[in-house]
């Protein structure tokens, strides 16, 4: 017997996270942004930001590691540029204050980046830089975590699996957004090959020693993830964190926290956000054509055997969100286990879940 | 018995580079700015980018492709933007004019962008992000090139080997200079494995067919060289192509020609530079110890069975400039006669060779 999926419709989903974020002492309008970022990645099909972050961020908010009460405050401006002192809060709430700033400043210059120091984990990084799109304009969003990788040649984690996302408006076709780590792989697909007694390509992680390996089981031995590409991504891994932690004023490499780990001390993660006016360069229209032109450049590349189509970044998240929008979001049962009981303990009503 | 090599001095080498510019009819200045980007190059260890460039670089300033009296003007400006023209002229005349309105409008607002279009081949990137380390600030350089590589899942060419310099200062260590192309590796070390009957990593190359091979011969009869690692490299890739050619307005995907090929036509190249202040967030000898910190930490990573040492980017390169500028540039009997004859052809007197 198949175990039947649970589904949940996003508004219900987004709710039930505002009312436990409200319980946990977050103002209404700071629950809504963190809310909506975690549905927005399930819907997106990016799982691993979506609610399954939620009982870590309460118990975060519970232990004092998330102040519930903080509010991001601007250190220093320019016009096009600025630093927010996110005061140990939750990492949504100062990443969209930094890029609605960085917004703003670019609609006068041009351009703008904002820094976040004194952060948390923000989830999905493209959350962020799509605000941009909806304005006409290139988003960015950078944030540094706590250290699980090493520097080419190293065998002690000595940075994060630091993050970006970059967001493009195009015309008929749906946005471009990068959002990628920079490390290889996910330490998921490695759980999976361990599962299935596969091996793993000798780029994907290190053993104890600091030693390429392709058994998982090594890996997951107090191995690590290898940065993406080797040495080029360590370079944009290491680069990552100077643009968000060390210029920030924030935690960097080994200062930075797990989100997993501590609960009750601040992260220290800092981060950055940018913003691109498309129309200090060409009228808007024209760039959305010719984002369209290079997208069907990409679609129309003969392919290799056994690939279907080509997908452009983004792409896949966009058809998965059209498809969740309208038939939910699935829920494995120990994920619904989890929201249900953390609802209980909060006072937060379940969502409908939906067996299909 | 073993070649002995052949050295030259930097300023001799600059001085040949600088004479044969202007005798292929550039203005002194700007011939020097090419020049000294070249020289740049070889003095740092780069010598893809050095010299060896010299003779299309004539070509193709002969045949039309690059011109020599083009001048780069800006079509419109914001405070932290502009969009430069560069008339088809050398690349290095206009990157270096873009990354110098960069700084200059980073220094009034905190950030600035300059993109540029109608470019050619500007060299190497990190000589245009070193420009704004000199003066306090964070440089980035971007370009597209001629198409190379295929998007994931494909088997034909369609974005070029797009490449980036991201340049930090730092305080007792030398700068932070990132200079990466978005491919695997450069097509030189598969010729290498050629040569020495190796198999190649399978995420470096794909046959014809747009299947990855680990069989160097495989991959240089008709394959491509892959992204670095994987879907990753492909996304990085093309939002380079989106940041230079189809925000600027210039060529992108197939529309850019290489180098080698047809060298009466313009390359359609597009590039951007971008400068951020650093004085926006913190004082700069702040941040340069918070560099040095975060350099120690790298340098004081236990290293992996068989490491020496650790790198951060650009150093090894930093190495590699001492050396030469103290010991002079290696030059190799192939280019020296290449360069000697180009002498000859343009009345360039050839540069004192040592034999060491």
């Amino acid at each position: 017997m198949t175990s039947r999926p649970t589904t949940v419709s996003p508004a219900a989903l987004l709710k039930f996270c505002v009312t436990c974020f409200v319980k946990l002492g977050l103002p209404v309008r700071e629950a809504k942004i963190i809310a909506e970022n975690l549905v927005f990645a399930n819907l997106r099909g990016v799982d691993s930001h979506g609610v399954i972050r939620l009982k870590v961020y309460a118990e975060r908010l519970r232990a004092g590691g998330f102040k519930p009460k903080a509010k991001p405050r601007i250190l220093c401006e320019n016009p096009s540029t600025a630093l927010i002192d996110a005061g140990h809060g939750v990492g949504q709430v100062a990443a969209m204050k930094a890029m609605k700033l960085a917004i703003t400043k670019a609609r006068k210059t041009g351009v703008a980046v904002v820094s976040v120091k004194n952060s948390n984990h923000f989830g999905a990084a493209a959350f962020y830089a799509m605000q941009a799109v909806e304005r006409g304009m290139i988003g960015l969003a950078a944030t540094n975590s706590g250290p699980t990788m090493a520097p080419s040649g190293g065998r002690e984690a000595r940075l994060g699996n630091n993050a970006m996302a970059i967001a493009i408006p195009a015309g008929k076709h749906p946005p471009i957004v990068l959002d990628m780590a920079t490390g290889a792989v996910a330490w998921g697909k490695i759980f999976v090959a361990q599962q299935e007694k596969k091996k793993i390509p000798t780029t994907w992680a290190l053993d104890k020693y600091g030693l390429p390996t392709d058994d998982p089981d090594t890996a997951a031995d107090g191995g690590l993830i290898q940065p993406l590409g080797g040495y080029k991504g360590y370079a944009l891994c290491l680069i990552l964190d100077i643009l968000t932690g060390v210029l920030s004023g924030g935690g960097f490499s080994t200062h930075v926290k797990t989100l997993y780990q501590e609960l009750a001390k601040p992260a220290q993660i800092s981060q950055a956000c940018a913003a691109l006016l498309i129309g200090s360069f060409m009228p808007l229209t024209k760039f959305r054509r010719r984002v369209d032109e290079i997208i069907d450049l990409m679609h129309g590349c003969p392919t290799a055997p056994g690939v279907d189509k080509i997908f452009v970044p983004g792409e896949i998240e966009h058809q998965t969100e059209r498809r969740r929008s309208a038939n939910g979001i699935p829920i494995n049962p120990k994920l619904k286990k989890e929201l249900s009981e953390l609802g209980m303990e909060l006072g937060a009503a379940s969502p409908t879940w939906r067996i299909n």
